[in-house]
């Protein structure tokens, strides 16, 4: 089976961009990644959107936005997983090259998020359906996560103190991001004292409404030889899977199944094991997320996701580095382009290219972890050089 | 390369279908897939799910269709390629199973477009976004196709007589199809005297806005040995192109371009020719849609679309019967629907279980054509036994 690398990665800057359309975010990314790969879009193949979209610039995004960047003719779809669109579109692009039908392809993740009244305001502030929210009405994306949250602090003690920490350390890194919509440290006590957006959540434990975009190039093992690229990054696996909407059919609140087994599918496709990870992208919409995602993905036992932030061991020089980029938290979660954009930190980082975030690397594996909703999506995508 | 079969179809009723959700038309769909395939939820690996979407309902269909049809934990994602998502979602089905991610996989494509105010109703009714449309502001789907006709006609001398021919046959296939939203004849002088949307096209050359899903279970090769599944349907190839949506660039209006070029490539996947092809389902939305796709897709000369139907050719019996199911025209258009309900009839045909419409059968090949807005989108699926 054909090898697929990633050849070129390219990112927006994050943040309220009120200077940029849609479109105009998506080439910021589309030209730094084509530059990056040092290609043009003749070279590329296929053309994957990932993006929730927005009708107020278009109903049908792919066509709009491969128009704008030079790509006409080479996209055949958008693809959408909620907050998993830019993972969604990375599977995709990557199952088109593993399939024969491109040599290269492009995952373009793009959002335009801080207007108001759109679908994707509607969308990160409320679930949209109220047919699996029966037994609580009303619930928004804050609440599901505050309700993760209290579940977790009663069954394993987890702390306020823990949850801050989470943001401290990514608004740390997010500050050495020039791409961060976000580039401010901030305290413990910053973070403890910051209004209540649903407890235990405050202003600081949620991750920003950003507009942005990303873009990774993928490529055949063939044509990596026939570009000549020395030493490129391959996607050793992705894993996916999908839970249930209706709460009354979880098995509990602190935990998401599928991270569970989207990472347990990654892990065995590429024959490793959580340890062998020398960084990780975690899907922090939330600071409880984070802690979650740390025990779901393997990097500590269940319940001791707390600890794992209390002891350091998620900055860099600790045992498993996460979202040095600044994260969803600080760096900002443009919905489509938020798994794009993980692929590009860790693609700079396996290529120790990462500056003042670079994490030392030993075994030279990275990981992806991208959620859609509350877990009814999950990527998992594991890299290495 | 492996190779992928179609296990099991099913469809809806398209119509008007105020008697039923979104969900609901899904797993009417869903079922009938199953049904026919011999299996059951668990024998799925992966959904698709092909919907433009309806933020009434939900902004994230595919969770909740996957929920409701007793799927949950094989949907990975949504696709949405306008009026060829389904087919979108089948390409992207297909590429799961070939890359080695699914031994099966279900595309599922569901639409509900009859209530107002929803961002379907607007997708058809416009385009959208005044972008492209700068030289021709305000151009409704009808207009477009309507400068295609008006084009077609001036070139070529194709008349208006011609085009309700098209609406004659596709009503006189809808009238013995149950599944069809009209099932009911119509005469050329109906046609020619019903009311203008926009000239040349007339109520009788248009679509009608239907309710509707259809669901489509592929297999690899060797998941079908194992379920012992004999002459199965085939999936020889796939071709897909989409063309710039800003009108200035286009070469001319008497032709869709990505049709020509995914046609292209998919005759020369599959290795054969257009005159192999025992029958077509092509993308009539529009009376003037059909006629061109007779010659895009190279069942005629160009400009000998009008001829064509004039002959007869285009009925059973003739050269090369196309939309014997009532086609958009007739059967209706649920936009993510159609590609997967394409499919479904072309696997009734090829298994030559279409009863009282069945075409008679040479080569056992069969094609089906999904445009998505003016050929922004276009996907050509070829069939064979």
């Amino acid at each position: 089976m054909k090898r697929v690398a990633i050849i070129g990665v390219g990112h927006s800057k994050f943040g309220v961009r009120a200077d940029a359309t849609y479109c105009e975010l998506a080439f910021e990314a589309v030209k730094e990644a084509l530059e990056d790969a040092g290609i043009t879009q003749k070279d590329i193949d296929i053309s994957i959107v990932g993006s929730v979209g927005n009708r107020l610039y278009d109903m049908y995004p792919a066509p709009l936005v491969n128009e704008y960047v030079g790509l006409t003719s080479r996209g055949p779809l958008r693809v959408e997983a909620a907050c998993a669109s830019g993972s969604a579109a990375i599977f995709t692009a990557y199952n088109t090259i593993k399939s024969g039908f491109a040599e290269t392809a492009i995952a373009i993740g793009v959002e335009k998020m801080c207007e108001v009244d759109t679908p994707t305001s509607t969308a990160i502030g409320g679930r949209g359906c109220y047919l699996w929210e029966f037994h609580m009405f009303g619930t928004s994306f804050a609440a599901y996560y505050a309700l993760f949250a209290t579940a977790h602090m009663n069954k394993y003690g987890t702390t306020e103190e823990q949850l801050a920490k989470v943001a401290v350390k990514n608004h740390y890194y997010g500050a050495k991001n020039p791409k961060a919509h976000f580039q401010r440290e901030i305290t413990i006590e910053q973070a403890l004292k910051s209004r209540v957006i649903c407890w235990p959540l405050k202003l600081y434990d949620c991750c920003p409404i950003s507009d942005g975009a990303s873009a990774i190039i993928l490529a055949s093992e063939d044509k990596v030889k026939e570009l000549k690229i020395q030493d490129p990054i391959w996607i050793l696996s992705i894993g996916y899977s999908s839970d249930t909407g209706n709460y009354t059919r979880r098995e509990d609140y602190t935990s998401i199944k599928s991270t569970r087994i989207a990472s347990q599918m990654a892990y065995k496709a590429a024959k490793i094991n959580p340890e062998d990870i020398d960084l990780a992208e975690v899907h922090d919409c939330f600071t409880i997320a984070e802690i979650m995602a740390y025990e779901d993905l393997g990097f500590c036992k269940k319940g001791e996701g707390g600890k794992l932030i209390d002891e350091g061991q998620t900055w860099i020089g600790g045992r498993i580095p996460v979202n040095v980029d600044g994260g969803l938290k600080a760096k900002g979660h443009p919905l489509g382009a938020t798994g794009c954009s993980m692929i590009h930190e860790l693609t700079k980082q396996l290529r120790n290219e990462a500056g003042n975030r670079q994490v030392p690397l030993k075994n030279y594996l990275a990981l992806a972890h991208n959620v859609g909703m509350t877990g009814q999506y999950c990527y998992v995508t594991i890299l290495g050089r």
